[in-house]
């Protein structure tokens, strides 16, 4: 039996997330499709975690365990012609049989893109979230060191997520301007659902002065979801690299 | 009457070019729709030139002549409402009676993506030509001043395109590499049918060593577009500017 590790890109645009669902195209469905097919074997898939309706990844990581003769490092090749070309297979390989992409996982980033020019563009519908006006980076990249370290996150998550814990544990957040992009890129040891979206949402809010810039720990404080900024939307999310030892 | 310029970016993936036609969604036949809902008038959009299905444009030119009173740098804002998001107004100009967004037009700037890189990604799959193994960007460096100038460029078109003459003007190549992307920016004062896709196709034919770096004069006399590369896919291609006195 072997234990394959494939990292994956995607386009999130078309899909309803990760997580297979009846009557919904979704990543996980189509790749165990493709893996399926290749191996001749029913093939379930391990990924490192969820993605949401319309979210991007450059490096999802998952794994199988498959009978299968074809060597590791084939996948890559041989799914290029089996996957629908909005998610590609950038590596494959074969790892050790403990391996398991969701609980070796030590820590994700995420990349969040904005927009700040005056009008949407076009090429940029489905990558990046239009935010038009003034927004101060320097008080965002003050508010953001208070989102990092070990905090119950709680005011950071959807409602009603039915979660053991909402104690976690960011381990950085960068925020760097490039001509009239902003991008921020976020480390944890794990996200609850929606949390790196909200962070975002709550930083937009302190960099357009609709928030003060020393208001997170507050926020933090009150576990209540509705002192946070909004929801940032989906596209300009991208589930950017998983870590392990 | 007033005469309005647009300058237009769009995501061509989903449509069957610039050029209004019978049953096909095109990117004029939108523009036309929403600026006759925004005028309350029969709006006729006189393009620049057209663009191929799947072609983009980061600054299409177009104009139309209204009674509307609506002021010139407005519609920019309005048709923000109107249009599908995968068309965007970057400017809207009031402009001399006489401007004529095809006539006026001194050059043109093309755009040209290339990604070099083992395997397909995911997230280029819309905006780049995808090209593994090494290429020699010297080479096409070298070979690519033998395409400026004015030439009978009839080995660089579509067969059997209907022209008076096939002479155009290239005014200047440039090629630049970026990390494992390719970058060719072609200006010139008009073009055939396909010609820039098929000097890239070309020059890429000799980055790969297909053809000798010397072989352009040769296949441009020879006026027979089965000496020339292949022409390359459409999306890869921009129309980056239009150029105006």
């Amino acid at each position: 039996m072997k234990n394959i590790k494939l990292v994956v890109e995607y386009d999130g645009s078309n899909y309803s997330g990760w997580q297979r669902q009846e009557n919904a195209r979704t990543i996980q469905a189509e790749l165990e499709k493709a893996l399926s097919k290749a191996t001749g074997e029913d093939i379930d898939l391990i990924g490192s975690g969820r993605t949401d309706k319309g979210v991007h990844a450059l490096g999802q990581v998952a794994n199988f365990h498959t009978r299968s003769s074809i060597p590791g490092e084939n996948y890559k090749y041989l799914m290029d012609y089996l996957l629908p070309d909005d998610i590609t297979i950038m590596d494959s390989i074969e790892v050790d049989k403990d391996f398991h992409s969701r609980f070796s996982a030590k820590a994700k980033t995420y990349k969040y893109l904005v927009h700040n020019g005056p009008l949407p563009r076009a090429l940029y519908r489905n990558y990046y979230y239009h935010q038009p006006g003034e927004i101060n980076i320097d008080k965002m990249k003050r508010a953001s060191r208070d989102l990092i370290g070990s905090h119950d996150f709680q005011a950071f998550m959807v409602k009603r997520a039915k979660v053991h814990t909402s104690l976690r544990t960011v381990n950085d957040i960068t925020i760097n301007e490039l001509g009239d992009i902003i991008e921020f890129k976020i480390e944890g040891v794990s996200f609850l659902h929606n949390m790196v979206r909200i962070m975002v949402g709550t930083l937009l809010a302190i960099g357009r002065g609709r928030l003060e810039e020393t208001s997170i720990p507050g926020i933090i404080q009150s576990k209540n979801r509705s002192m946070a900024g909004i929801t940032a939307p989906a596209q300009g999310l991208y589930l950017e690299k998983v870590i392990y030892e």
